[in-house]
């Protein structure tokens, strides 16, 4: 690659070699390796990256936007999983792992980009790049580790102490993701989330 | 090392040795150096190996025995978080990771054996080898996404389905476990698990 287009190729993959540059050093031939598995993507507000029955193809990692993954249980009630913003990876990450039919909705609550890479290319690189196999390890196991803090969470706070931890720790998740989302998000019905705000609101 | 010592300190790594072998291929060097940070450890039941306040100091592999993880809520309620048999990891993960103070008690359900690793041990060898990290990203990537796929099982299936999905997987499991717990694991009551059991037993 020439050196005037590998440093505006850097520019446009910034967020996701900043990620990995937290936690490993890729060489520019190792970086330039992975930018050749990494595909662009626009995706319109509304429109769904996963569903139900078909294979998630992808790792897919917001560079802008907004996503959630959901569920919906036998009696038509929807469960949010995850909210994604920028530098999140989103997927149904199950289907993605063992490479069977979804069960999630992941949707896209913005116009958003992402990059997109496959779970073949992925495999493939990881058996070639350590630093990149240390990256997903890495990030997998703290991802894995809040994961299971968040369920701790769950059940040892309070209603509007879990809402007030999500306001803080994402200030921005509040502002952009409509309230009915953040509301399943939570485990609230939409009232229940907004007779918290009224609450919280009145006494500040 | 000596070739028969060699032979011999396999044998008792089998099991470890066994479940990386389904995702990379050590080769001697690196198999020694991986049991070289590896401390085998006796607990007795009802020993705990992890507890609140204080930090996860181990990665620990069960050989022999059952644990359980479980966290107790404000209201003084236990919930079970994990039930770690033979050849599963069990640790406060986010302890482990984060190596800040651990939230969760693991405790031996019986008289058990262990192999540990340290988070420092680990993370040096898996810089040096590549398998090994390929081995600890791929083993926590699955694991990652059954917790998933079980937060989900919880919203979509009965009570009774859950029930009989966890005595079709691990059979023994339920043989080994004390009532209590299972019922625990499955966010039942005591009580309510052993009318599920009596209502299956009727029908069949």
């Amino acid at each position: 690659m020439l050196r005037g287009t590998f440093e505006k190729t850097l520019e446009q993959y910034k967020g996701i070699l900043e990620n990995i540059g937290k936690y490993v050093t890729l060489t520019n031939e190792e970086t330039e390796k992975l930018i050749a598995i990494i595909r662009t993507t626009k995706i319109k507000k509304r429109q769904f990256i996963d569903q139900p029955n078909y294979v998630c193809q992808y790792r897919n990692y917001v560079v802008k936007g907004a996503f959630r993954s959901y569920f919906i249980d036998n009696e038509g009630k929807e469960h949010t999983v995850q909210i994604a913003l920028e530098d999140w990876f989103v997927s149904d990450f199950y289907s993605y792992i063992t490479q069977t039919p979804a069960t999630l909705f992941v949707e896209a609550l913005e116009d958003s980009t992402i990059l997109q890479m496959t779970y073949d290319d992925i495999e493939g690189l990881c058996k070639e790049i350590h630093a990149l196999s240390e990256y997903f390890r890495i990030s997998t196991e703290r991802a894995f580790a809040f994961s299971r803090k968040r369920a701790l969470s769950n059940l040892s706070l309070t209603a509007e102490e879990r809402y007030l931890e999500l306001l803080n720790r994402y200030p921005n998740m509040i502002k952009r993701v409509p309230q009915k989302v953040i509301a399943s998000y939570l485990g609230f019905t939409p009232e229940f989330l907004s007779k918290i705000r009224r609450d919280l609101a009145s006494k500040s």
